[in-house]
């Protein structure tokens, strides 16, 4: 057996916490696996003295998370101290200008400073790894950039955010609104106290970006992904929804629009009306699932939990594996120098059914001037619900679902409508899935 | 860009060609993600002449396929003429002693002489590697050697076989008869002239032993696996089965039991009856999904296409970019010698609930016969129905649901009724899932 991979560990919350017990755990069959023992030699948090649950003592403690990059013990540093920048960047930077590998869950760092990172890990040859970032302990990653290696990727979508799923799923079972549902989760630790990155789609916007670069061979570009959350959906649009066959799901999108005669990139998160017969409707809770449409393996799709401490370290360890058996290459797939610039693609003359919903005044014509806009912007309308009612006080909903048309012509309805003086809020419009 | 990896094809059947055609249709790609172009050199098959809708005049062609394995020009052999001995035990033998890797579809093969294979591969350092052979083109065996590697597997099952799955589908939607549903399927390709391979479970077995062996670190025991295939399922109980929220799926399953003081492997084949709530119960047609329950990671589910040229085509190229990039090791994971002997599990204090359907005769007294033999062998009913009138001619069938209790309950029932000349035939047990 080879000597130990030797593992320097900075952060020590929950994941980094799962991680020491991973090993404690597994260790000897995980040294089997990977044929050399995996050995934590240092480690570094803000609070020496937290009681974790863990013994730290065989460990080296460094105070300074840097320090660990400099040491003559350590062959790769886990980092899992989060943020896209300050000290966990430094960290990275760091590690890998020193020949050292460089395992993370950390999405927003990757999303923002992955192709940097990727191109000095691939100047020193060292390994840049990051399978826990996104969707937790499912092994997409390597699902998209091994296992599906020989096909050219036409669409990738998933379910990203396991909060957004949770709340979402909670919402469909109990028929309660956001902010109540939102709340429970927060109590049950399945939302953090600022819940914004989550339901706002910034973190599954993080994660798309990740694997949109992997899948399509183009630079990662997180500021080009169109984000919509899901704060606006409401317990009707729930029920809406179900009436018609379809919950709502959070989904991450991905495909390469070549009309243009030029490889542009589409990268969406935003709520959909997917299909109770498509798999994805099946995904509850706070699990995540990712699918591939691949030009020769057809769809694949791999499910499984999205966060929590045991799934997360699962990833990190499977990196470090990677790393111990000499299987890395270019983090992203293909070499940074030979991905290429995708510009965003124009939805327009995407073709979809879509669900839309206006929150309406109370008064003569409302339904006239919105049916108006649908038809002058030529969008065909397949069904128009009316909830609520005026008299029992509070919001009168109106929903419409169109037959299949390009989105240019909802824009141009939805232009029509704006500033209409019937319209008690912007309208939520989602497409459907299935 | 490194040296080409140059590959000789055995078996140019709708695999062999789809590798062609994917090689063609992705090679520029491939090679970008491999770092160094895959090349063919030379193919071998039993008809020279044969149109197969591709053009095979730029590579070398061998009218013995041996000889492949002993080119100079080829580094990898790629065996897709299937069988588990006779030429395709010789080619991969020749090859795998000659130093040339080794990447086959082959799961008879692997599950029949996969530990004989394996030793001769690491003994001289060559890639055995068959993600091809289970689940068609899920990267379901990277996913548990490599994705899953940080964890110890508690359980795996699956739907392995899309044959039976199509059929099982096919019955549920149509409401038609095992029979029909075959001869349909067959006329459709779905089904070989020949099923019996895939309608007794025989091909779900191969790829079972074969997960089972990576999973558990166990030798592979293809001879240990408990097989029921589907043939005795009629249009009747997938109707009951429905009535009572499940559908059923042809299962494979395996786990750890150290219940005895020693690590035992048990390994079946079997069709269950699958909640509607369950993941599995949405798996239609030919579609294959597998689970692994793991220790930290949870469950991990991969879905996608179980067969067919393109998706196994996806699967073989992937092993093929694996050698490219040099990620390989051991082809179980474990080294051949590491891998333990378990011998096969007792299941009879397994808990379950059971499904257990009769065939009897129009006779007084056959309920009481069968609900004595229940509460003699302390087998608790939680449900009974009886279906058809014997008046009307045709079988006379009655469907128990048991509540939890061991298999050994159910065993000993079963004795009691043998031999009864109330019963027509053999009853049918099936476990419930879910």
């Amino acid at each position: 057996m080879s000597a130990p991979l030797r593992i320097a560990l900075a952060g020590l919350g929950t994941v980094g916490a799962g991680v020491i017990r991973l090993l404690e755990t597994n260790g000897e069959l995980i040294a089997q696996r990977a044929g050399r023992e995996i050995q934590v030699t240092a480690v570094c948090a803000r609070d020496r003295s937290k009681d974790r649950g863990i013994d730290l003592s065989p460990y080296a403690w460094e105070d300074d998370m840097t320090a660990l990059a400099a040491r003559d013990d350590v062959d790769v540093v886990v980092e899992l101290v989060g943020g896209s920048d300050g000290p966990a960047l430094a960290l990275a930077r760091n590690a890998l200008n020193g020949g050292k590998h460089l395992v993370t869950a950390n999405k927003a760092m990757i999303a923002h400073h992955g192709m940097e990172l990727a191109s000095v890990a691939e100047a020193g040859n060292a390994a840049l790894k990051f399978e826990a970032a996104v969707a937790g302990g499912i092994p997409v990653i390597k699902g998209l950039g091994e296992g599906a290696a020989a096909n050219a990727i036409d669409r990738l979508y998933g379910i990203l955010n396991g909060t957004c799923n949770y709340i979402l799923s909670q919402m469909e079972s109990t028929g309660a609104d956001f902010g109540d549902v939102l709340k429970d989760a927060q109590e049950l630790g399945y939302a953090e106290a600022d819940p914004t990155f989550d339901i706002e789609g910034v973190d599954a916007a993080h994660k798309l970006a990740i694997l949109a670069s992997i899948a399509f061979g183009t630079k990662l570009d997180f500021g080009a992904v169109d984000i919509s959350g899901i704060t606006k959906i409401r317990a009707a649009d729930i029920a809406q929804a179900d009436a018609l066959g379809y919950v709502i799901r959070l989904l991450g999108t991905a495909d390469v629009d070549t009309g243009s005669g030029e490889k542009r990139l589409l990268q969406r998160v935003q709520p959909y009306l997917v299909s109770k017969e498509h798999p994805l409707a099946a995904v509850d809770g706070p699990t995540n699932a990712v699918v591939l449409e691949c030009n020769f393996a057809g769809r694949l799709l791999f499910e499984g939990a999205g966060a929590g401490d045991g799934p997360t370290a699962s990833a990190v360890v499977a990196d470090i594996v990677d790393i111990a058996r000499g299987n890395f290459g270019a983090p992203f797939s293909l070499p940074a120098g030979a991905l290429q610039p995708a510009a965003p693609a124009d939805p327009g003359n995407r073709l979809s059914r879509f669900y839309m919903r206006f929150v309406v005044a109370d008064r003569l014509g409302v339904l006239a001037e919105i049916t108006a806009a649908m038809r002058d912007a030529g969008v065909s309308i397949e069904s128009m619900i009316q909830h609520g009612h005026p008299e029992e006080g509070g919001d009168v909903l109106v929903a419409i679902v169109s037959h299949e048309g390009p989105e240019s012509g909802v824009s141009a309805a939805l232009d029509l409508l704006d500033g209409s003086p019937s319209l008690s809020e912007a309208p939520l419009v989602m497409r459907l899935l299935g």
